[in-house]
């Protein structure tokens, strides 16, 4: 179930060096991604018109045009081929398939959808990547799994002291004591996660030197593709749960979901803290946390995915853990009944 | 043509240590093998029904349960959901497939076929390895090919001047004296080969000390995944034709044959004598010679494999020495047919 | 598509050493190259009648037959059978297929097409391996791409600045004056590049000295699967044009395109010069320059092979360029559409 219409992000920023020429594949679709000169972002089909040549590979770009790396046939940052070498004349159409594509908040999102349901205005803003009072770092997996199976692992924590057992682990205990909810608000799922006035675990000691006891939350912000998490921790009574979260241990981690295929999905994931934001060793040391953490899913997801395709059409059974993930994939099945024109 | 209803040897019993979790195929069916704490062997689905993770790849089992490695859910010994995190109410019938295991002769039997039909007395005893009469040893090779290939090689034994010149090897001169025989009995084929009165062979010499002429058998007994090879000598005219084969050398050879899949085999073997037991060097020759003999066929085995899969159906020729592995053949389809209901 | 009424270089002759056993694969045909005792060449299918074995894998040539690894059944060079070990009796049309096979011109021809259309008088000839005024190497490289593919290629010289800007490179200025022509004559392609009055470039200097300006050729004939280059060069304004090349420098580049299957090709190329043949480093290094390149081509054919199997059935657009390519895809359309009975 792969969802067309639908803002991905394909790249971080940074990955589009001038005159890099960067492949892609976003549902299905191949594409190469490049700056012209001028800094524009562009997407085009990566698969030259002459003799199927990926432009990705080998192409160059220059100035404003890329060119094919085979017979060198140039396109411009629409598509539109602007030379055919040996050739004077260039068919009327001759044209690569280009792609809506929005650099916004250190990403490069793309479109490989309907064109004209293309709206740059439904791309969520995430201003953890642009404001100076945080400080963040990014990272990529390629995961050989369904992008669904990584969405249902971000939105049940209750995997936690199972899986990251050698990581950031997870407490039985402290888990029957959690108040949780789990909301649909439109095509997002709001999950949430509280524990009130417990003492602090070593991690949010070290962190922040709380003393005694702490509130803590965690927030999940599903879109699809896009799920935000906010886990956060106060000095205990000072008002937290009732919405006053000033002060205390802010994080957010980022998780770009976006489908390469079926059966591959490209994870681009980040993470901001708003503490100690000159400390760089501890940036560091919470990025290579982040990505230990996500290497052992990434394992369990893998194998997950190859028993779940011996006999795909099987029914699983939900728990009331997977309220997020029952929702989630609902409202991706809803869209993409609409997508294929049944809504 | 697999034959789901038929015990199958999945494991050597000494694999599935305390707290173990061994993932076998059988039949194309996932299994999960292990203990509970009081010695029991159990083979489930290796499947969790929550949301499809296999058992085996990071599950525990602790005392008489078995929990994913996912969401901590617990199974018991039958496959009957006992827990469920972050829920008290257990759906009635959550329940992960549990298949007939059977630990017996230090070999675990399976059977993932319709499970009213499973039935422990059919299971064929091996005496061998428990006979404290007898010294074995025991191996496992995972060969890419049909099961029934393993089979067909184990029942014509003119292959070995031809494959195993390097190692066992064998004799033309003596193959064109051999008296041979093979008869189908029910479900079993039983080939049988005789060399009398002929000189001793350095290895026999080596072996029990042989001065003069001997007699030599070879016997096969083949049941669908269950070969059974009687190998012999003594002292010529003594009346081992005629069924006195007391002293001299005697040799037992067992090929578990597994189908994991159409194409994928679990091929268990043992090598068992009864002479010099106390001689830990011979056990090992023995053992190694056999390995270094079976690797032969296995490569030989997945280049014919691969051959004959390019065109399936294409009809094969049949020799005087195929006696025996069309018997077999025959046997398999008619079980097949039963099973398809077309008997 | 694969065109199996045709001849194909299947191998080298120097690659059938005596008693060698060689596999290859033309038009899907698993086929066994050998030579008898009397030096005759062989195809035979790699497939035993018996069991399916590939004879290649560990079969024996001895004498006039050839033995089968696995139970030691013999044909002969026609593929008859002659032995079946434990059996007297042959069976009446046992028979391993055989294929016409020619050794001409240090080459194995091979038609694994209707044997009644195999015709030895059409295969080309080749005098620059058999000529002492030439001398000449050879290589193969075996590409994962549809043998077209490769054809195209080198039907299409325009490629040559782009893609091979490392080794053999390619001058644009030059491209813009050359004097081009293709036509077509039956079922071959001939495609002509002339740069006349030029100055000669490094390369032509350091092999022949030449001092002034110079007349270039590049002529190439294609064949379904045999594909002639004609390079050279000699003093501007001595008639080469008009037809007069004595003397200058003459490279005869050979290239053999054998399908193995729809996506993998064996890609048997030669290198033949008749200047400073006594040279052996000139010819080194011109058997290395061209390797280098052809890997160049390997790569690039590599991947516009699986982007093309994307979307197989997806227009491209021709350019002026594709004359040759066009005409030679039209003759293999023809020749396929004859093939399968639709002409």
């Amino acid at each position: 179930m792969l969802l067309r219409n639908n803002w991905y992000v394909a790249a971080w920023a940074s990955e589009i060096e001038p005159s890099a020429m960067v492949a892609r594949r976003v549902c299905g679709q191949a594409l190469v991604l490049f700056r012209t000169k001028a800094g524009t972002i562009t997407a085009l089909e990566d698969r030259c018109i002459h003799r199927g040549m990926p432009l990705s590979q080998g192409g160059e770009c220059e100035g404003e045009i890329v060119r094919c790396p085979y017979h060198g046939l140039e396109f411009d940052a629409r598509g539109v081929c602007t030379k055919i070498p040996g050739q004077d004349q260039i068919p009327a159409g001759a044209k690569v398939n280009s792609f809506s594509v929005v650099e916004r908040d250190a990403m490069i999102w793309v479109w490989v959808g309907d064109a004209d349901k293309a709206n740059a205005a439904a791309i969520p803003s995430y201003a953890y990547h642009r404001d100076p009072a945080w400080v963040w770092s990014r990272d990529t997996l390629e995961v050989n799994a369904n992008w669904q199976l990584l969405a249902d692992n971000l939105l049940d924590l209750s995997h936690l002291q199972y899986v990251h057992r050698k990581t950031i682990g997870g407490n039985p205990q402290e888990d029957a004591q959690a108040k949780l909810s789990a909301t649909r608000d439109g095509d997002r799922v709001l999950v949430a996660r509280w524990l009130v006035d417990l003492p602090a675990p070593p991690f949010h000691k070290a962190m922040c030197g709380f003393a005694g006891n702490i509130d803590r939350w965690q927030e999940i912000e599903f879109r699809p593709g896009f799920i935000q998490f906010y886990s956060g921790a106060t000095d205990a009574n000072t008002g937290a749960y009732e919405g006053r979260r000033e002060g205390g241990m802010h994080l957010r981690h980022l998780h770009c979901i976006t489908p390469e295929t079926e059966t591959r999905t490209r994870y681009l994931f980040s993470v901001a803290h708003n503490f100690r934001i000159d400390d760089a060793a501890l940036t560091q040391r919470m990025h290579q946390l982040a990505v230990a953490t996500f290497l052992e899913d990434q394992a369990l997801l893998e194998v997950q995915q190859r028993r779940l395709a011996e006999d795909p059409d099987r029914a699983l059974l939900d728990t009331r853990n997977d309220v997020g993930t029952v929702y989630a994939r609902r409202i991706l099945m809803e869209l993409a009944a609409a997508e294929n024109g049944k809504a």
